[in-house]
């Protein structure tokens, strides 16, 4: 517990020395797996209380950079489809989360609480991923990292519930002008292997037709000459990215739009 | 001098005590008037150096809080169409702003610089106003407020001509999914009215009968009896947005959508 006491003297003396103060970053990783969308949780240490992965952003580092590095540091991810999606500023956003008697559970003296856990504002990011690929590690105060479904998220410590649900809000929003997929599905996927990662995000199934006339008439699709093939019902054509166009269209934001 | 050596002495101070480090707030203030789209720039004492207008945040005051506060001291006004669109958080923001340079202008003392110019994490706001009803207020740092063309826009400080594009990319896509024109039209207005306020922000003309169709369509217009008078042409109808609807459109993001 000495050692674990100076672990966390070590961690203020660090964040005090290395990181900007009164900025937090906070994410809200979807995990998408197989027609499920799960969010990324971290349970805190001797405690039933879940929160989602943040970060910090040191001195001499650009505020997306430290987002991609304290995603890695949280999912072992490096190419990741991350999105700024709003910063929230409100005073009490930790008004549901008591510091003395979290860091009582932790052992730790309430004194340091200050120390470490002043207000933030926190720039709120969402990601997407291919929850298979992941390897969730917990950061200090934690001691689990937990998948849970959309629609079976706990009550959250901070502000952390608002911020799942104006992420989700958010992304499905940007389906209507940013493409997505490309890092989510295998380098080569059915238009049923899309729509489907679509309908996940959205929550709702889609036209068949329409889907597929939609995705084609954006220019961003390659078809393959080979189809899927070990499928019961005649195969589907596999299609790819073009990772130039995809790219460009990310740029542009002209999907979908008109 | 000495005095106004002093007035920053005490500004200084006065951030240093009650407002958090290392973020600030950036506003993009698009004025509509008559067709016309510009954006609210200032100009720093002694130099022709532009930049858009800033606030900070109080230690016991949220961020939206600290973003109408801190604008009604740039315009007068109160009651805003104000829109958070993104952080800007690259650690070489500053680099086209060379703060020992424009201190020595404003005849400020060069080691004072790092007191109130660290880095800052910036939170951008855009809003949108009548610029008929504003009334401009410089800061400290500035001597005079002006009104830019949209396209006459000069290099900034910092890096505020991306935070102008992006802001400017991000309310004509939320034209999309948002309602707008309210506070910006007088209480009631004709169809032509509410075209040309969309037609200014996106800068290309609309098919009249399309845009009327649309509109209608959200349910947030009321069409009253009388029509606008003393026109040349057949005097057209005068609409008042309900102003239910509207918020819980503005809520939902209905708008535009599917």
């Amino acid at each position: 517990m000495a050692e674990y006491k100076n672990q966390f003297q070590q961690l203020i003396l660090d964040l005090k020395t290395n990181y900007i103060p009164s900025v937090s970053i906070d994410f809200v990783i979807f995990g998408f797996h197989d027609g499920q969308l799960k969010v990324l949780l971290l349970r805190w240490k001797g405690t039933d209380e879940w929160s989602l992965p943040g970060g910090r952003i040191r001195h001499e580092e650009d505020l997306q950079a430290a987002a991609y590095r304290s995603l890695n540091e949280r999912t072992g991810l490096s190419e990741i489809f991350l999105q700024q999606f709003h910063t929230f500023g409100d005073v009490v956003r930790y008004i549901n989360f008591s510091q003395q008697e979290t860091l009582a559970k932790l052992g730790l003296p309430e004194d340091l609480a200050s120390e470490v856990m002043g207000r933030d504002v926190s720039v709120g990011y969402y990601a997407l991923v291919e929850f298979a690929n992941v390897i969730p590690s917990p950061d200090f105060f934690t001691e689990e990292c937990r998948w849970w479904d959309i629609d079976q998220i706990p009550p959250l410590l901070f502000d952390h519930n608002s911020m799942v649900t104006l992420a989700l809000k958010t992304l499905r929003r940007q389906l209507s002008y940013q493409p997505i997929g490309y890092k989510l599905l295998p380098d080569k996927f059915t238009m049923p292997d899309l729509q489907q990662l679509y309908e996940t995000i959205l929550g709702q199934s889609l036209d068949r037709r329409n889907f597929q006339k939609r995705m084609l008439g954006y220019g961003i699709l390659e078809r393959l000459e080979e189809r899927k093939t070990g499928g019961a019902h005649k195969a589907p054509y596999l299609y790819r990215f073009d990772k130039e166009k995809y790219q460009q269209a990310l740029a542009d934001e002209t999907l979908f739009v008109g």
